[in-house]
């Protein structure tokens, strides 16, 4: 293991460009995630698919719907970003704060989240088929897979 | 920019005021997220509306059920949580690691919290008409949006 | 309130060993979500239900499908993890932050991670008869409600 950061230093804060690497990227996810709840409102606006009572005026509706296979796409992915960008995030957090090698922890921030944002184009955006969204999804599932291992290995003292 | 908190104070410490008051309000918020279980969990032995068979003695019902009205809108609620506190605490922590000008920060940590508490109350507890959910929806979103942006752009060469 | 880390030292650095012990149990319980994907994806081959258009060919399966009581445990078993064990890596976050006593911090810490990894096991593994459920459930409910309650006390002033 490489320990290339003193343990002096502090990991997380400004003066440590790998955490400055994780705030960036960090930020763009959450970004999108927003976009998520954006892109869901207006297939509910689009499609008239409301699931509350209190909903329906602004749409001129007259009851709730749930089956909308537009809307139902969009939830889908942004659950998905719920199951994988929020460990992600966490996970990256404590692997940063772990110390790890700094290019190698850049490299993986910027991948893992570049390959979320493409999940999201071939998931919401422009449906592709397979495995454009399989792929785009194990990239990232892979990298925080690493990160948690490296860790774990790396702390197993403190069980 | 305002770097009123000198770069080698450490931002993430207890020290900071700032911190502090995330530590406070985020602790406000997962207390709240805790609430969404239990009201759940009410709402299924009122309407006795389990999805496991393994919970069907406890509310001594012959089948699981899946499509009460009152469980789900906790549900919807208890989801909107997941989609937006969560992504609220980990970018309004990078934020303040970010270290943005204390007052504002504190601003935006107060507000965004208690709109996502106001949120639950209109959402959950006591369904009001709309725009009562929508405004308190927007006011957190646009502070999580503006939070993000304000580090992209400060981080931006770490890209 | 047990002041045992002087206030001077960095809380959330390697050199805390409370701090080291989260990044330990958080790793292990991201690595458990990420299981969780996968057990779904077994489910989802295995009973050929298949909620995109884009998916079908892979299982040679002619429609979509959204009810198959086997998929539908893994998801609820999975956003439970969502709804519970980010809250907790989130709330212990703060909580480690805050300075707690280390050796209290640590047990919670450990009985925590390990009860979730209980839940997962009763839940969506091995489904046994309740109470085993709602008990591995309310040990972590618990522990994050203390937890937010510690918080919210000790910096009740930056309200």
């Amino acid at each position: 293991m490489n320990m290339s950061v003193p343990a002096s230093e502090p990991l997380l804060s400004k003066s440590n460009s790998v955490f400055c690497c994780y705030l960036f990227w960090s930020s763009v996810l959450i970004l999108k995630m927003l976009c998520m709840s954006l892109l869901t409102a207006r297939q509910r606006m689009k499609t008239k698919t409301f699931a509350n009572p209190e909903d329906l005026r602004m749409g001129r509706t007259p009851e709730v719907r749930f089956n909308d296979a537009n809307v139902e796409r969009m939830r889908r992915a942004h659950r998905n970003d719920l199951e994988n960008v929020l460990p992600f995030l966490l996970m990256s957090l404590a692997y940063v704060a772990s110390g790890p090698h700094p290019l190698t922890a850049k490299l993986l921030l910027r991948i893992g989240a570049t390959a979320r944002l493409l999940h999201t184009i071939v998931y919401a955006c422009v449906p592709l088929p397979q495995p454009a969204r399989i792929l785009s999804f194990f990239i990232t599932f892979g990298i925080v897979g690493f990160e948690a291992v490296y860790v774990i290995i790396r702390f197993i003292k403190y069980i």
